[in-house]
């Protein structure tokens, strides 16, 4: 994950969000200032920047690179499946599990 | 799912908003005026209640339902776990499925 910290240019968030990138910015390590704006889009549309931030600030540091992958792969999966977001690929191993277990018996 | 659909009560969700519920509310058929507020809380914390107002009004209303109960469990496993939220269901269950692979194998 590029960050942007220090590089004088906003990072992916801030770029996206139109704002100024202050040094202490919670987004900057983790949305890099090219690809990050498009990264943040989704998870903006489906979680709330302020939402993201408040979350990211509750959680380690050491863990908040996990945490934006995780959210990243909510978002998009929300994005693409409106309905039932990740949650459908929860169903599909469940029904995977349970097919092997049926050959297995 | 109990609506609260013309019993004169807020929904849940506008309960727990304090806002006034009108009869075309996105949120009364699904989040009922005693349990409600509580299943919206975590849901509003995640998500926030704007984006998954825009959310559900970009799915079919007979799919409105299901939409619902699957961002309520990604809410509700986001606060569980802030970091993985719930993808750390999908974790568990990738390596359940593996662990059956090498069984089988």
């Amino acid at each position: 994950m590029a960050a942007s910290v220090g590089t004088g240019s906003p990072c992916g968030a801030c770029k996206f969000l139109r704002r100024k990138c202050t040094p202490d910015c919670i987004f900057a390590p983790y949305f890099c200032s090219e690809q990050g704006p498009a990264r943040f889009a989704s998870i903006h549309k489906v979680f709330g920047a302020s939402n993201v931030s408040k979350l990211l600030h509750h959680v380690a540091v050491a863990d908040r690179c996990e945490a934006v992958v995780s959210i990243a792969y909510e978002a998009q999966a929300r994005i693409k499946d409106p309905v039932l977001g990740c949650v459908a690929h929860i169903f599909a191993l469940q029904q995977q599990v349970q097919t092997m277990r049926v050959i297995k018996s």
